[in-house]
């Protein structure tokens, strides 16, 4: 399958300002690109990319006085399959983690832990078998939290959307995330494109997306606690221990969020 | 000089029980010790070490139904001058910061940066020399929370210590940590050995510190916001962006803390 | 099955000299171990580790006046089952390979691929299967070199072994890692414990092994030129592109091996 | 200062050949940039970077059948000033250095330590300070090879050089780099791009440039065994061991290289 990808987003300051983004798909995806991934700046400044800590590609630029339009628009390979259940059996012990994954299993800005343990112990406690812990914990999730673009906030973390049960993608994956942790299963938080493909069309404008990845039986799985079911043509682009590490954007100053489109649609051919 | 340091822990539990430590000291220290640092557990189980994602040594052993001690007693040669002072001069932009040090000026799970964000610029924002305002945070800090053991709660955050005003040398350096990351002043939260060194006897238990490095004129700074003023004979241990990335035990289970007894002394020999 | 590993070496020098070892097992068998694998020093010295660019653990430590004996004795699980074949199937082509191998199709001191280059497309280049491929280079190797442990010269290459038809482990390795990466299959070179398991008593002593690892259908797979079929109980200890990455010690000065014992033996039970 | 440096490079092929390349500036450079530096293909084929080993920008894509040419074209600021000498002073004791310089002490496939420890103590044994010892390297090397562009050779090492006396700076930098690592100075080989800035013009068409660091008294200092004087105006592309790491294409089948291109210029202003 190929799917072309892309967007269109333009910032606006009155001062030069620092920007850090993740805007590219992630180096996991590289072999698939069936054309230049290339991000065109208009005007068109300096800027360069760099792997950062979680192994994602980050862009650096400053935005001049009045502003940038950041671009992009590519075509990519997709396997066209649907995302992969985790494998029914025991839970791994924590002893027998590899030493990489152990950050997935701490707190985190979003994902306070602490604070959700006794939640998620009562709850999911029970289920010793991974994956029927992780599918209840993203079935809980998705029927705890009320889905609404007016009830995203950017200082919500999963403790808030727990109590609160509203929220958007974000803090439906930051939720999950932080109660596989919980339990001691390792969960990173995921962004990147997410097209309407293979289901029923969707009245919303296209955005990003935000799923999570459990490590469960010595490999990642990726689950969706907005959608709650497997899906087709995810691009990942970043992930992290939550939306801090892969924040699309992080401006140090003040900015304004002028234009915003995304596309990601499943083509018949390269243009 | 030289310093003698070590420790001697014991965890308690009724399960086997997974552990993450961040016991032994960092490695740029390595080149100092005069004397191996052996970290010895009792029963004698299996243990290993790795570096974490920070350049921390990190230890991972399985306590043992019962219980484990855990202990560590070595020399170190260390200059015996003060933590040095951040140069005078105006902040580096941000623009103009490495690429390495960008994740210390983003939010993480003790360091709200986006809910101090309005007391930093307010407090702090008219001072424009970078050293000044590294100074000025943490005398504020310093003046701002009332120390005292009693405060120590496991998941008090920045904001938590800004609005209560009680806590200990960890919500000291989290509170300094966030509003110089609000700051746009890179910020990394520091745990090790600082002894009674070149002060008058203090009459507590011994117990590792924590304190905090600012990233001011290309180069870190250690700053100590819960004594506010420089020491002789810090031995770094670990550091990241907060609490929890350098916890010095992480249990995966229910433990108990029998013992806890920490050693850090000026000798003149290597015995 | 379990194994008992260990060694005693000691090295002596009339001046204090800087020393790098690569004597501990590789981390990917840490969750392994039985017992702890303290490495021990007589006298004392301090010594630290360390994890070098190839994700070994190396050991740093000053070998003192008159010399020091290093020594360590461990216990380790292990599968007990004989290394694994690489899967028949078409060898993947160099742009699908990961990143991270890439290092591994180049040249290194003691792989020449450029000399090598004709040697191995006029041999191998008919064959397209990987599997197929890589076992004719091993058994082209095996027949190719006479193995006597008088023929081994610290300065020896694969294209010295490939001249002169004589070498020992060491260069029965370099020659199938320097053919292996001519016809673009990665290869790294590796070295650890191989006891005597599951073969005929061998009348010699006992010594580290080297062997290699190539990279065929997404993962890596261990092969022996030198004994030309699976074996059973290697504990991995050090890989990297050659003997130079991954020398068991490397002094800065001038040393004398004055002893040198390594066992490796299956027991029945942790003494 | 401003300089303007780019290349345009064809490549031409029979069969699609998978290519790696080391064509972009060293990261420690981006900061730098004064217009993006976005490399160009034609035709448009998908291609990527990645960060190597070494921390170095490297490119990855499949040439298509028949060829593609590579082209960049960007504006860097410098500081204009001379490359800075290394400071007097005692050599660094081999047990002071840092993990991360140990690599550059050993030796590398067109570095041949082993061979060339002779020459070296017998030549520079007698000097004691860092600097004076680089210095008489870099001078040795420069007076014992004879720069001609008909001496290159892909296979020529150090020890090759050495003997022959002939070679180009790749030459003169493995020897050099050679002879300091014999010495226990660390040394990295470098390339980039050095134009004819304040000498004399140069009546040779523009190429890339080879030239190697030390590191001394606790940084690393850039010398230049070609060419024997500090220069202005080097932008690094890519370091490593030796040319291996750091050759500007690789190619993983058969290629001719059709156009050759490369310019360094100091400019006035910003086109």
């Amino acid at each position: 399958m190929l799917i072309r990808c892309g967007y269109d987003i333009r910032f606006e300051t009155d001062e030069p300002t620092a920007m850090m983004a993740l805007l590219s798909i992630h180096p996991s995806r590289h072999h698939d690109l069936q054309t230049p991934q290339r991000l065109m700046a208009d005007p068109d400044v300096p800027l360069y990319q760099f792997e950062d800590g979680f192994g994602n590609v980050a862009t650096r630029l400053t935005i001049p006085r009045g502003g940038v339009t950041l671009s992009c628009d590519f075509t990519i390979a997709d396997s066209g399959e649907l995302d992969r259940r985790a494998p029914a059996g025991p839970q791994m012990p924590v002893e027998d983690l590899p030493d990489a994954v152990m950050p997935f299993l701490l707190g985190s800005r979003y994902c306070e832990t602490d604070r959700l343990m006794d939640v998620a112990w009562s709850n999911f406690g029970y289920i010793s078998d991974a994956r029927e812990r992780v599918e209840a914990i993203v079935h809980f999730v998705h029927n705890h939290i009320e889905f609404g673009y007016h009830h995203a906030r950017s200082d919500k973390t999963a403790w808030n959307a727990y109590q609160e049960r509203r929220g958007v993608c974000r803090d439906f994956a930051h939720l999950a995330v932080t109660l596989c942790r919980c339990m001691n299963i390792p969960a990173r938080y995921c962004t990147g494109y997410l097209g309407d493909i293979g289901i029923p069309p969707v009245d919303a404008p296209m955005d990003f997306s935000a799923w999570f990845d459990v490590y469960v039986a010595g490999d990642w799985f990726t689950y969706d606690a907005r959608h709650n079911q497997p899906r087709i043509g995810r691009i990942l682009m970043a992930r992290g221990r939550d939306a801090t590490d892969v924040a699309l954007t992080t401006a140090f100053g003040r900015t304004t969020l002028a234009r915003f489109d995304v596309h990601t649609d499943e083509v018949n051919q390269i243009d």
